[in-house]
């Protein structure tokens, strides 16, 4: 097997996030149910903005943020998702080529605008998203570029790839280049709504061995094996999937491997100001602690570290250097 | 005189802020000064933006960030600058409208782009700033809507209003009309590079009555005296303008009125973040308590508090409730 060119590619979709404060009454009013992603259209986008408070704007989309993540930590980050060549869509460029991060593919050739989600953060920093998909409509396999994939150690792909119409056999196609280069494929469940939408996708991806790695808060791995029991949930992971890192918010997380459970503890937050972006970078740190060859524990308390930096500022990217951040912890390579 | 529509109504560029974080090594590699607003065009913009970190897009503008702190005290505040009708400027506007700024200027009916400041922001906090004045140059005296500045209580001009070609005409005519009504004519000096450039046209602003309050900082005041000595400049200012408030950083305020010199000082920050908005915020906070007919002491005080907040995070806009942190601080109306 040829040497990486990246240690993790990214797939997923490409939005630019409109970042607002509101009150719990709003989410009521809006009838929005709080931390639930809802995918909306243009119309909707437009009339939610209307209404919504002053906003910052903020390149997004949970694979793009696990990229900023991995670049931020020092290693070699790649990304696949689709923006329009307007002035959204060179910002989120322009972001990605800031922080190093490859990304080679080309903008839609229509008027479709590059995807927004409007993200309503409540007084407890609990977000709530709402998003217009627009451009990531258009993602296709074509899209998924052969050398890109094959050159990367880990391939990371998000549950949110079911959405848009083309995007599943982009993610399909992806993860098969990744596997015949003998290459790792990581997938994050992204929500619980969208596991409700593509469980039994979901759970045929993993039974039929196209991952390597699952990424699940507890919501997700509830609702992927419909019950209420975190432990029956836990055991289920464990038959379907090779590893899984399991986030439970404050408690820290869960890594499963081989009938193992690593417990893993969260990292100090002195605030938290928006969870939008906690389990993007969770994933970052992870799995750039799997590329450096780090143990298991080591990668779950990198993750910790990534959540903890992104949660205490507005935005899912991080502002300090999670490189340095992971030296001071006694976590660098 | 009829009942004021507005408590104040600011004039300036309608900027939409690129903030990013930079080391100083790069402003030194730029050839940048530190602290300084410099004009680009677009090809510059472009440039420049393709060499600087991630970035966020924050409403800005001087007299737009004015005109938000002084909605978020809670007072009637309207706002008049020149936006395209693009992403930006939709934004821009979305930003004036979530807090009840009226904004009753056209955009330009060209292809001309929104402006847009790239903010760098050095470890110390204080902001580098290099604007592109696009739409903004496109202000005219035709924007100075009569029945808005007649309603206005506080009619507060920015000294940057003097690079577009058109908008010291649209100046002038404001102070007019203001006047004409009875009411009260305010101006910032913007920065010091600013008052080199029109310090003659600036002194005879002041010494002809065109302006009845005057924001400066204290380079601002230094150089519009072509001194070195702040006591001269504070001696002169007295004698060429009923009503000025000197800034002076962590030192707090001056105000000088009727012969009198009232000391301010300054609110209490926990942690410089990001510089950009201060004085735009002290004079919100300043018009504020004017318009409420608070003493002046309370005055310079809400000055303070507004600019304490703006300078804790990244942005030049308010994030926490000004009318709230009054009311916290014993300086309710």
């Amino acid at each position: 097997m040829a040497e990486a060119t990246y240690d993790v590619l990214t797939i997923g979709n490409a939005i630019v996030d409109v970042l607002a404060h509101a009150e719990d009454d709003f989410l009521v009013q809006e009838g929005l149910v709080k931390g639930s992603m809802r995918l909306i259209d243009g119309e909707e986008a437009d009339r939610l903005f209307d209404h919504m408070g002053t906003a910052q704007l903020i390149s997004g989309g949970c694979a793009g943020n696990t990229a900023a993540g991995v670049a931020s930590f020092g290693a070699r980050a790649a990304f696949i998702g689709k923006i329009a060549d307007d002035e959204l869509g060179r910002f989120f460029r322009h972001d990605m080529n800031a922080l190093g991060v490859a990304f080679p593919t080309a903008p839609v050739d229509d008027s479709t605008p590059t995807a927004r989600s409007m993200i309503l953060i409540t007084p407890d920093g609990e977000r709530t998203m709402n998003t217009s998909l627009s451009a990531c409509q258009e993602l296709t396999s074509d899209d998924i570029e052969r050398q890109t994939v094959e050159g990367a150690a880990i391939t990371y792909l998000e549950g949110y790839l079911w959405d848009p119409p083309k995007a599943k056999e982009a993610f399909r196609l992806a993860a098969k280049i990744a596997h015949g280069a003998g290459r790792k494929v990581a997938m994050t469940l992204s929500d619980s709504f969208c596991v409700d939408r593509f469980r039994d996708e979901f759970l045929e991806l993993m039974r039929t061995g196209q991952l390597d790695l699952v990424f699940a808060n507890r919501h997700e791995a509830l609702a992927l094996y419909q019950t209420s029991d975190f432990e029956t949930a836990l055991a289920c992971m464990e038959e379907d999937v090779p590893m899984a890192a399991v986030t439970m918010s404050e408690e820290g997380s869960l890594i499963l491997s081989g009938g193992q459970r690593i417990p893993v503890p969260p990292a100090k937050v002195e605030r938290i100001v928006d969870l939008t972006g906690a389990g993007d970078l969770y994933a970052a740190g992870f799995m750039y602690g799997l590329a450096q060859g780090h143990a298991l524990d080591a990668c779950g308390r990198l993750g910790s570290l990534a959540a903890a930096e992104v949660i205490s500022h507005i935005g899912a990217r991080p502002l300090e250097s999670l490189s340095q951040l992971a030296s001071q912890a006694g976590l660098a390579a």
